[in-house]
């Protein structure tokens, strides 16, 4: 895509600080980090989401996730490493790897409550969305 | 593990809404919801986190979070779907998948910058660290 920037990063036409490459995945570090460290892995190819992404390229994410997780906990000595993908901002499949600490202060969303047997009808509605 | 309440949900010893189950995972949904609709997936096997998953768990999340990713798009017409893995709260790996809409108020962490030149420091810490 001509206009993306992350397939700019893997084409070289921005530079990027690269954690690991190989053909089918870019990792690199996030120059507006939440946390320093904090590394984003991107398929070379070009899928928008998730939801539209070849399952080759799901299968192989978290396990290099995982490899690089524990390098970034050993490197910057984190208390842990938290995973997310976000549907919003750049519209090129990313998965963040955010180095955590204790006291870092970072708030997760707060839940909100299901009314009674509301839950049962959720489970209904998706089971029926299920391919 | 038998004080872990995620063990306790695959052996049936504490109900839950199941959306998807199979020799390795459990989907269900959060009683906690972020947003109605929330589904946590789960190995069957306990893993105290992704850092330390055998990389067979971590390969077939993905793929099953899209598909669940997809039903629950479709379920409860949300605008995007966002997926993460904290590494506190139950020591048990278990992945979010989290209906969002345009207008749900939720918010992302604030980023912060990097000095000069000491994004490629990170850089090379985390590269020294890799197996």
């Amino acid at each position: 895509m001509n206009d993306c920037i992350f397939c700019k990063i893997i084409k070289k036409e921005i530079p990027s600080e690269i954690i690991f490459e190989n053909n089918d995945f870019l990792a690199f570090l996030d120059i507006n980090p939440i946390r320093k460290g904090h590394v984003l892995i991107i398929p070379k190819e070009h899928h928008e989401n998730f939801l539209v992404t070849p399952d080759n390229f799901l299968s192989d994410m978290l396990p290099l996730a995982k490899k690089i997780g524990n390098a970034l906990k050993k490197a910057v000595k984190c208390d842990f490493v938290v995973l997310s993908v976000h549907g919003l901002d750049v519209p090129h499949l990313h998965l963040h790897i955010i180095p955590r600490y204790f006291d870092d202060g970072l708030k997760g969303w707060s839940s909100i409550k299901y009314e009674p047997d509301e839950i049962s009808k959720y489970r209904e509605l998706i089971l029926n969305s299920m391919g």
